[in-house]
């Protein structure tokens, strides 16, 4: 493969560098670069693996493992360096690294200095630029987060874009956008200009290029200010996961919106519909993953996600219409910030637990109705984050799942991978551990058994099997 | 970016049709595209999406979303097609589609014919094709699987490597290679040929392209009659994450082999150290994870996995050296065959059972040595692959984890997610819930605590919790 003319088609600004010990040619490489303010710049160095080892450059063997004691002796005469030596720095090199110390003095003075200037010629921007540096969140900014009437469904993805867009005027460093599907993930900024070479607008379009997005929102992540959030297909998590591992490895708060979240996406079948993805993110060392179950709670997972600040987050949502809770009846969605939270209580204390996350919040919900009509008392949980749950304290775990009720039954759309730890060995876990299928979603919650009667038998089996 | 100049780069052939309705360009190009048989070919159809729909033409509204009835009629009317009909096939299209079916036929007997003389003038090697497409081992192959001294360590990677060099010469069919590293990944048919534009060899060699090698690895296993393997580091199944799915969703049996399975593959550090990634693809449908304990676990392993027809396998190998077991002393490693089973028992039976795959399987029976010592008696089982064991008769898993013996440890050194499903609520999960670090095998091990005094003591605790 022909690097630099792949780099080249891609858009960049390619140089080449032919023997990559020129220094004088790669300096100029550098200086070029760095002129080249609409391109990213790739220099392609030719060098040679393992140069000067007699015996092993240009192998393999100069790759993964040492050299050896009697190459580093040849290496080490070539270079005209003691062969001897047990811990080597040439003087050329230790001479340059000890005027490294004042060449960086002198150019953090001067940052500092253009810093006090900035700050008197213009306070106001400076105060917002340290705000942003520092991650803080702008003054009243969960005033501005939208409520949501309980008579008109509405899809999570659909929530989180209102969500957004009300943020939006506040934060104008929370930018992002999508790979190829804007209009689906509920990503863009209304009003807002995009990120273009002519135009440093807010609303990125990163193409079908899901590794390149998160890539890069590790990046705006790394350098700091922006809040970056980038979107697709939970699906099509599958081709970010490496990405995403590295900003879980470097603790960068990016934030990657993953809507169409399970077989509820429907007719673009089984490539499309996400089935061990979430178990694929959740066994993730430092990684959060939240899946909302109303638009309320949706409200709840931004504001858990803008305070989280130590690694990244996947906001799971829906593509389909989903109920609004009433509040006045089910606890507040407040809740869902710590993770999970008894959102439904029967009266006189519960024999069973139903715990959902997501769109089967309201399978629960009404399987808990159907059992309370012959007499079986079920709480049901809501259980948008794993992670978040396991750091609270274990008297406000116990509460919501008491150790002593084993009678309890998971509802999530995906694989049962995993739900074994929450519902415990008495329990039962309502999970699709194959492929999905094409077709309406709600042919397809019936068809795969996600309903209120199949949730409400699980239950009654929990509890026979409890009893014996 | 210019994706022809993009694939040119790559070395394909690249062909542009600039009006992607130009059927007999479209035939030209295809034709000479089939003239080229040293490069792959792409041809870059150019066209208008919805086209001719007159108000959703060239706008994302075509793609994701039905035209509407209006809209239809529109197109319908432009087409020159009755506006009015409900279902309407083109005479054009019919007959041509109705022509198709002798066409095929003649096209089938031609092939038919092909076969027959083709088996009158060479029936071994019709004999041969046949038996590959048909999926059949060579007679007598199990005979050729090497066995391996119980005095020399040897990596499961190193292993692996000579089982496979032992099957090359009876199975023609099996080929393979790596993503830029068989050196370390023990993939190499020794005395083989590479698979190279002017050669036709068995070792293949895709460069640092996890994603292009499994895709590649589906469309030869889609083909049929080869037995397709392609192997990376553990980790960089992240990379291969999408295309292994498609394999599991295609049931493709192909072989993935991820080596360096562990924080025992040392220096590199965290970013090279797999942690969450045998959860990842446990939790996929239809994927088969095998993780042998040593060297005669890995021929068991390559066993099951040639006679696994119907879905994608990834076999996960360590770079560190493991101990041979002695199965004078132990079970035979045939077990291995069934997913997990009885490695080590203790005299008067199980008080507790540890349960550990791979490189972890030899701290497991260090554990139940020591605790032997002070009289608790531990039953050790190797579980080399989930999904085989769950596929056993209720009776052998029983069998193996009697439900009674309640106190029961694994050790895995990876993510524990997953796990509790093995243990239940009264056991104890030994695994490594955060990112690695760099520093030789042994030293991890000890620091993230997988020793058989740690494993020990958590016997003795959960021992402890089910007396209280």
């Amino acid at each position: 493969e022909d690097v630099g003319a792949r780099f080249e088609a891609y858009g960049w600004h390619v140089q080449h560098v032919d023997d990559g010990n020129d220094l004088a040619a790669i300096e100029a490489a550098c200086e070029a670069a760095q002129q080249e303010t609409s391109r990213p710049s790739l220099i392609v160095l030719r060098t040679v693996i393992g140069n000067p080892a007699p015996n092993k450059e240009g192998t393999a063997e100069a790759h993964g493992s040492p050299l050896g004691a009697d190459e580093v002796r040849l290496t080490k005469q070539i270079l005209g360096w003691d062969p001897d030596s047990k811990f080597l720095v040439p003087e050329e090199a230790l001479t340059d690294c000890r005027h490294a110390i004042e060449r960086g003095a002198a150019l953090e003075a001067a940052w500092h200095d253009l810093r006090t200037r900035y700050t008197e010629a213009y306070p106001e921007a400076a105060a917002e630029f340290d705000a942003w540096l520092e991650g803080k969140l702008p003054d009243g900014w969960t005033n501005a987060l939208p409520s949501f009437p309980i008579d008109k469904p509405i899809a999570t993805r659909q929530a989180s874009e209102k969500v957004l867009n009300a943020l939006a005027p506040l934060m104008p460093n929370l930018i992002g956008g999508s790979a190829d599907l804007a209009g689906s993930t509920g990503t863009q900024i209304k009003g807002a200009k995009n990120f273009e070479p002519e135009e440093v607008g807010r609303n990125f379009h990163w193409g079908v290029r899901e590794h390149g997005m998160t890539a890069a929102l590790n990046g705006m992540a790394a350098h700091g200010g922006v809040r970056p959030y980038g979107s697709t297909f939970l699906v099509f998590s599958d081709y970010a996961k490496p990405s995403l591992r590295l900003a879980a490895i470097q603790s960068l708060p990016i934030v990657f919106i993953g809507t169409h979240d399970s077989i509820g996406l429907g007719e673009d079948g089984p490539t499309h519909q996400p089935i061990e993805q979430m178990a694929m993110l959740r066994a993730m060392p430092n990684l959060m993953l939240m899946r909302p179950a109303d638009a309320a709670e949706t409200v709840e997972a931004w504001h858990a996600i803008l305070e989280h600040k130590t690694g990244p987050v996947v906001l799971v949502l829906t593509r389909q219409k989903l109920p609004v809770f009433d509040r006045s009846r089910y606890a507040a969605a407040e809740g869902a910030r710590r993770g999970a939270y008894i959102l439904s209580e029967p009266e006189g204390g519960p024999q069973a637990i139903l715990i959902a996350t997501g769109s089967e919040v309201q399978v629960a919900l009404a399987a808990a109705d159907l059992l309370m009509k012959e007499g079986i008392r079920a709480r049901v949980v809501s259980m948008p984050c794993w992670e978040l749950f396991e750091q609270q304290p274990e008297a406000y775990r116990d509460q919501v799942l008491p150790p002593e009720i084993t009678a309890r039954v998971s509802i999530e759309a995906a694989a049962t991978f995993g739900w074994r730890r929450w519902v415990g060995d008495a329990g039962a876990i309502l999970g699709i551990d194959h492929f999905g299928a094409s077709a309406p979603a709600a042919r397809l919650f019936k068809e795969f058994q996600f309903t209120p009667e199949h949730a409400a038998e699980l239950v009654r089996q929990v509890l026979e099997g409890a009893k014996s």
